[in-house]
């Protein structure tokens, strides 16, 4: 590991466990995300810490993946870390997309305030099953957008869209004649509606997850990021990093859980001894250090293999299936070393548990991972049959 | 099975789908359990309809624990099912409990308005573990009670205390120097003071958990449930059946979530079918349908060992342990199935799927049962040699 | 339970412990199954202590299936039990087959010999995947039988027959214009040819389980088993019942392996106690009580469906993949409690993980169960859809 | 990876897969391990393709563990892979620990003819329960040495020792008053005599597993190896590494499972398509390929820890832990796809389950890793209160 990545990630860990950490009693933490104000008050102290966006330095370059995922994996110590530092989802995975795909206009107008943690930004892709639409499936999409002078009109329903309440900026999805098309676009925008913000079980995320109506939403020529029917290959470019990264995130967080759980072990007596002297115990504490150090290892491997260049689909599809897995079984025997203490409020403990059972679902349920690696086994072996 | 207790079910199940269900979006659901003006009203209907309290008879006799299975886990189908039908905890065990330890005079105090389902109760066992006390081992107990003429004071702190606040009765346990005690409180009482409704995971439980603190409470000595140092006895007489009543009404849960997650699955399509026609989606319904069935296999075993008269506490274990993982598994499961809409709440599945956690902790973790299981093969062993 | 059934499973059990398990290392146990030597040996000693064939009795009806349950499975109890006391596969369903569907003349001279336990039978359905046929899918069944004057012709290649080497009685199915049809045959015949006997992980099964090569088979028409194209009906008799048997048998075994490791558990010290004290293998001993209970369950309650008349068909593919997938955990663990002498052929612990693994292969792989219970799911749903 | 390293990896697989792979069949694969015969004439072709003891250089060297690792999973493709490059256990170990402690003299004799691979050795630790030795739990152990003049007299009785039947070079512990004591041994030698060979599940290693008794044996003072009483820090020193080189090569042997199973489900139809497009084959592919990602990632991060010079006991537990449950899920997962024909010996899939299920318990069963790595918790708990 580099020395920079290790700098910085010891000085987002510092930064999380001293200044973030206090917060996680904040009376604005809301049932659909926290508040904006928070979110704003944690990132002004993070600028002055020097932690806002670590992973992307002062030039605008990028850190390597694996540099990254010593990064988030610390600013993940807290369900408020990622917020605090500007490393969350979706934010960093559309910083990331706009980096990659955005032209110098585009990156000064809609990248920049990103960066510089000033908005908050939404990924409009996901449709309602009752419209015919993409959920795990993106070549069901259904919104359409249609060109009509200088501007493309574009109508359809997004559904589990993470933060566009309070976004100030849009990346749309949407399909022309020439496929799948990519839309900057300024929020909010009364194009564009929010039916509702849905009830779910994680609370992490500002804005939570909406469900949007757009209609007639008109957007100048030159806010389609890249071209025409390309949809597609940009939302490969996000996906593996932004996949990993979620990773990452709730590694860190699965991490914290461990700490809580082991000091509550370490105190807390039964039956004549500590808990920790319990093997009932003691054994779901040592699985979970095994299923940390494992998912730690599967994102190092497969961030490797990103910054090699590759697209690295199969690689986070396994990435994701098997931290996504482990993160949920060391969250869910944190709960049951804790007993009634784990599936309440009293520490993040629950949280975590929570928000990890979403991840399963988010980025590909895991179900849709296996299908793609079940599909890509069979590719190499007819490959290898020459 | 009985006629009667056929009967019964039909008729808890006609009313919990046509007039409990319209109730699950109802406004008066709240983060610490539905609010008693809800469950009021529900009673109401459940009284006109004849499904109050369906497993007690107008003779004041209980149906058979067999007979209670089919009535609990069909009244178990909406997670406001058994407070509609009063069947749900805390209430249903602490009636069990007055109805066998109780005298007349305290039945009809007590008792009969839980029956008539115009009150609510709590059981005031478990303990903190910053005072050292009981959680799941009740050898730990540190509440106090001494007697001071004819009254006796009671001192203590109290935590995860279903129901406390809103109920009416009150069974209080703590230690003399005979042993364990329970007494029999009116509630609200000034000297039992609710210190926090704790958050919690699950919100089903209308008064939520509640942390008390009980200070200098005077308890008139006719309202002791049976005699000093026998608490524990009596702890023993609620426990089994206690514990298999949650068994049965989550597995009527579980039951409903499965039948809500293969209605998704049979209409939703991705990837050019029914979800339900992609092996990967239809083998988690069909290990559901065998989970279910097992849970049921072991709840109806269970009953049928009450139903002789042995306290089954190594059966309820079993059992308890078997119904509360397999059931977990099946929420788990139906999320996962229903992807997004599985951690939201546009359906009951994501309740029950935090509800069924909570639950294999309460009245005991897993661990806790598997420990007085290994125990109880050792001494069947060493009993064997002779 | 009926009191005939306890009796008769009383006297099995009796005579299992005392009479065959002293054979358990018996020189004639082979690699490929016992020697029929030794079957018969123990067979003459089932004969004299009246526990030969005992689910079928005198008068030639047969115990009914839940019954049958509580026979079989002591029968179990050791890996020779089942062969000893003829209750063993796949004799006990040939024999139950024959019963259903046989005329009077072929039960004489077919089934007789079977039920006095003087003949072995085997029964040749699937097929090797080399020459496209029926493995788990029996509609793709090559073998095939054309009628000649008043005999049929048969040809074709079976794989995995269990015990076809040393039957004397074959039931063989091949398909004609009908469908596909079954025959009755005298072993050994010149025309059925064993290719070999495969070499498997289980060795429990005389005669272990052969390819088998049909050439020209030549069976007088009046030894065809019912009507032409009626054989899968047939195979649907003889289905349910001889898989629920398959579970009855190996949970005797499963209970047996845990009384082993358990004497061991409570013997043998490691790190300063008793193994069973250490809760790590303790709680593995309280698993297998559950899971060994819950096999039991699911066995019964099966058992009740098929005595009501009902094929249960989904009902023993339920019981199936439930108590195989339960009996291996049960297996593994016990190997996994007793280290390196579970590993080792010193007691019987071995040769019943390997078995029970067989038997989550055969009678359909768990894959197969769950893909028609996923179809029956489906199905159910169609039809409550109106 | 260091280009030597990658080169020797490729070698050895070529070797193992042209030359090694066709003596899958060969007769002289016994129920105890092959013969040693056929281990001779595997070498020979071994050391003709330069890949014979390819982990240690010309010069005595030793490849890094993180080198080594790539190069005995290659080795581990064929069950006989590891004998034919001697990279197989026990001797890889015995190297290991002779090349660290052994002096210039005792490596010579004793370690020299073990590196050309034309003898085999034998690791005399683990005792059997009857007389209370040491199993899991080295502390327990009771053969003993004492001094007698120049010779060391000992006397003790050792269980599971592995290719002690046809071992030229033995190992012995036994405990003198100044502790644990390690002695080199030339074999055979009279006063050890072999009880028996073990009956076992496995059958890959040559001499099988054997309990032997050792009556006053003398052993020369200069053939003691190390210190006398420092036979337990010697033992920490092959622990890791025996450990890591445990989970590389069974790992290659997986592998080669997955291999076999992929091909199997590309090419075998059911229901009216290849295994492999049913995603309850597919699926578990899948979670192989996963599997066998986590497991690899596990070694070279473990091989790692060991290169720093750190004993990493806590590290190669983890990792042996990880490995073995994985690569047993991934083995029984091969099995399953190919039904019959995996729990027949038509391939090595089935040996490599039974191979698999040993290596849970050998080096080491998962729960006194667990059990140690939970004592780990607690201290490290300990250590961070300050």
């Amino acid at each position: 590991m580099t020395e920079r990545a290790n700098a910085i990630a010891a000085k987002v860990e510092a930064f999380v466990r001293t200044v973030v950490m206090p917060y996680e009693k904040d009376g604005r933490l809301g049932f659909h995300g926290p508040e904006d104000a928070l979110v704003m008050e944690l990132r002004a102290k993070a600028r002055e810490a020097g932690v806002l966006t670590p992973h992307i330095l002062q030039d605008g370059s990028h850190l390597t993946q694996r540099e990254t995922a010593i990064v988030l994996i610390r600013s993940g110590l807290s369900p408020l870390g990622p917020l605090a530092c500007n490393t969350a989802a979706p934010d960093e995975g559309n910083m990331y997309l706009l980096g990659k795909v955005g032209n110098a206009e585009q990156k000064a107008r809609f990248l920049d305030p990103l960066i510089r943690g000033e908005a908050r930004s939404a990924f409009f892709m996901t449709e309602p099953a009752e419209t015919g639409g993409a959920g795990s499936d993106p070549s069901m999409m259904q919104t359409t957008c249609r060109l009509d002078g200088n501007h493309w009109i574009i109508n359809g329903r997004k559904k589990f869209i993470t933060g566009a309440e309070g976004a100030r900026v849009g990346i749309v999805m949407a399909r022309s004649d020439d496929g799948a098309c990519m839309f900057l676009v300024d929020l909010p925008d009364p194009a564009i509606r929010t039916v509702r913000v849905i009830d779910t079980i994680d609370s992490s995320m500002p804005g939570g997850h909406a469900e949007v109506d757009i209609a007639d939403l008109r957007v100048p020529a030159d806010q389609m990021l890249g071209a025409s029917g390309e949809g597609f290959a940009y939302a490969q470019i996000r996906l593996s990093p932004a996949r990993l990264s979620h990773c990452m995130r709730w590694l860190g967080l699965a991490t914290r859980a461990q700490e809580i759980a082991t000091d509550y072990a370490c105190r807390r007596h039964a039956f004549g001894k500590p808990l920790v002297d319990h093997e009932g115990v003691g054994f779901m504490l040592a699985d979970n250090l095994i299923d940390l150090k494992q998912a730690e290892r599967m994102i190092d491997w497969c961030a490797g293999v990103l910054d090699t260049g590759s697209l690295g689909t199969a690689e986070s599809s396994m990435a994701k299936v098997a931290v996504s897995d482990a993160l949920f079984r060391v969250a869910d025997r944190c709960v049951q070393v804790m007993g009634g203490t784990g599936v309440s409020g009293d520490t993040i403990v629950e949280q975590a548990f929570r928000e990890i059972r979403a991840f399963r679902i988010y980025d590909g349920p895991t179900e849709v991972h296996k299908w793609s690696l079940a599909k890509k086994i069979k590719r190499d072996w007819k490959a290898a049959q020459g």
